[in-house]
């Protein structure tokens, strides 16, 4: 297959791959460059990685992955292989971070490619990547160096989010919704990718100087008080690296998310769209909070998975994210399921169990581990997001003093 | 496009990639295995790590490179892109060897991929990639763990053997060609290779036991007394790993080689074959010796490249192996020029330039650097092989007392 096969509009992907080198990751002169991607999105890959070039990148790395030696473990591999992992992969990529080098994630799997494997090596094969990858994971959550994630139309995502119609035009629809929710549809992507930002910029300053100790979701099936961590500090749009850089970090992106508090979160979440884990679906999560802690999960499918995933270990239960998304925002109006967080998350309000970031805090607290710790932030192997927001959503930022200020009505901004 | 497009027996691929994980890297149980392969490799690729699953392989980790990116650089990179390169992925494969990985490298790519490229920048790209990758290179010369080099056919490397034939007739013939040498036309390809492993460690015995001092090659343009090391051993077939495993490090295989003594090759010698080196084909090689160092090198085409080689380091232009081949190999036989070492190396006795193998050295010398160096054994960023044999070489063999001993006549053993 070449090119000139693809389904979808070349000169976009073009477009695309400017814009994630020039806002996702802002590539500076110099910096060398790792791009992890499934095979079937070379066509990006390259298009990204000439870009890179142009824009003066030292080095190119393609880490590409592809989907059947992943299956090839399931099929073929013996017990012990699930607890194994390329430790040493991660550890390099670490190494990689701290000498400069800027990350891009295309993200463009089968979000069902898992499915029917046996949820228990699935978990344990997760859980072992999960450890090998947190050195290089932590320099990315706590934006040592600029990285990106953004994504690809491949024909099996594609076959999911367009089922029953032939696989050429569920790539070109996929294709068109990645380039609409990437902001392609105009000719100056790059400029409306800066006016977006300022508008979510506007957001979260808002909402650091009403200093909210908890908001208050309620939706049908949701009547969740999620405290917020002491020194918190919300972000979105565009993040600077730690190394000065400013990049944005998902395209697209909705969102703007803080930090809650490990140990306050109280009542029950219902979620409003199915979560894609690894390849299952989970469908109709219910949980409940005591303390800040998952004390009962259920889902109308898929709940082994969802335990499993809730059991990788104690910070598996709590939350380390809170996004407000409008319900008005151009994912949430696709209407789609994207089986990708990537979208999903922001087509709606969510929270992510797991993993907290350490840049969702005031700067005299986020370079310090323990002041995360000691100010609620939450630490986990996992950081996995789902969605509770909806039309329905109604939230209340309470301040420490009580006071109670509407922030979400139906959905949107109050 | 699918396996089923492929115009070559996909059972032979099946019965390669067995030979590669049974044979070639006799991967054991629990070991991690790094595969290096171009993307046009991926179906062997996914045999192997089928193979590698069913033998009991912890992680398989596919590394794929891609020619498009890789010329990416050329097209588009700035200056200062050719001395950089992905230092943390050797160092993080040096480590993975130290955990007892295993390594495959497929060859499949287009030998003139970087033809019209500026040699000075195919250079300097190369040698940024040979500093960084030593860490990574040296356990692999050293045999600290278990790795195979095999090959897939890919698609513009059958177009440069088979020219001007149709490209699917041509990944055919290839295909043909690397099945034979991988020898596999026999039920059972792994008892072939155990008996051709007899016969070569049968030459390998006679040579160290009749510990030459020197080899006289004597051929149409070639007049070369090769010293051979102190403590130098004889190699070939498999090896026994310094972690106790027993691997066919390169799959074909014809040759036995050893270490010649950096300081004592004199003499005139003239390649057999033309020498493919980075995308540029160097023709009519004509090198003169002194004390082991080339004080003349000139090529009737492709002479810069060689001149960029032989500038590499000090050690670029003095021996790092010697190999012997009979005339009558099936390679040799097919009477193909192949552009990949691995197969014309195996088709004539050749000599290599650059970094000796410390595994060709009698146990006490192979583990110490020190003694290696002090035996004759050349260190270098390079190690490039190219033929000097043919159906006209004679060599002699010169014990320390001057006797001399007939090893080969007319291409073949005396």
């Amino acid at each position: 297959m070449t090119d000139a096969d693809l389904p979808f509009d070349l000169t976009k992907l073009d477009q695309l791959a400017e814009v994630i080198v020039r806002v996702g990751l802002n590539l500076q002169p110099g910096q060398n460059l790792l791009i992890s991607a499934p095979v079937e999105a070379l066509p990006l890959v390259r298009r990204v990685a000439a870009a890179a070039y142009r824009a003066g990148a030292g080095v190119v790395t393609p880490l590409l992955s592809d989907e059947e030696v992943t299956l090839a473990r399931y099929r073929h591999g013996q017990d012990a292989s699930f607890d194994a992992a390329a430790g040493w992969l991660f550890r390099g990529m670490a190494e990689a971070y701290d000498e400069g080098a800027a990350r891009l994630a295309i993200s463009a799997d089968n979000p069902m490619l898992l499915k029917g494997q046996d949820p228990a090596k699935v978990a344990r094969a997760n859980k072992a990547t999960s450890i090998a990858s947190r050195p290089a994971m932590e320099k990315i959550t706590g934006f040592e160096t600029n990285w990106c994630v953004a994504s690809y139309p491949g024909r099996a995502w594609a076959r999911q989010v367009f089922a029953g119609i032939p696989e050429d035009e569920a790539v070109g629809k996929l294709a068109e919704a990645i380039f609409a929710a990437s902001r392609l549809n105009n000719n100056d992507p790059v400029a409306e990718w800066s006016a977006h930002d300022a508008r979510l910029q506007k957001r979260m300053k808002w909402l650091d100087d009403q200093r909210f100790s908890a908001l208050h979701f309620r939706a049908p099936g949701t009547d969740l008080k999620v405290g917020l961590a002491d020194n918190h500090s919300w972000k979105g749009g565009t993040g600077v690296t730690k190394t000065g850089i400013t990049c944005l970090a998902n395209i697209p992106t909705e969102e703007v998310f803080t930090t809650p508090h490990a140990q306050r979160v109280d009542g029950t979440a219902r979620a409003s769209k199915p979560l894609v884990h690894q390849g299952t679906l989970i469908e109709n999560i219910e949980v409940r909070f005591e303390a800040g802690r998952i004390v009962e999960a259920r889902a109308s499918s898929g709940e082994e998975v969802l335990q499993k995933l809730l059991d990788t270990d104690e910070g598996a239960r709590r939350l380390g994210e809170v996004a407000l998304v409008p319900h008005s925002s151009p994912i949430s109006h696709s209407g789609l399921l994207f089986f990708n967080t990537l979208f999903d998350e922001n087509a709606a309000c969510h929270i992510a169990l797991g993993q907290c970031y350490s840049e969702c805090f005031t700067d005299e607290v986020a370079a310090d581990n323990a002041a995360i710790a000691a100010s609620g932030g939450n630490s986990s192997l996992i950081h996995v997001d789902w969605m509770i927001g909806s039309g329905e959503t109604d939230i209340d930022g309470i301040r420490a003093d009580g006071t109670v200020v509407p922030v979400f009505r139906k959905g949107e901004w109050a």
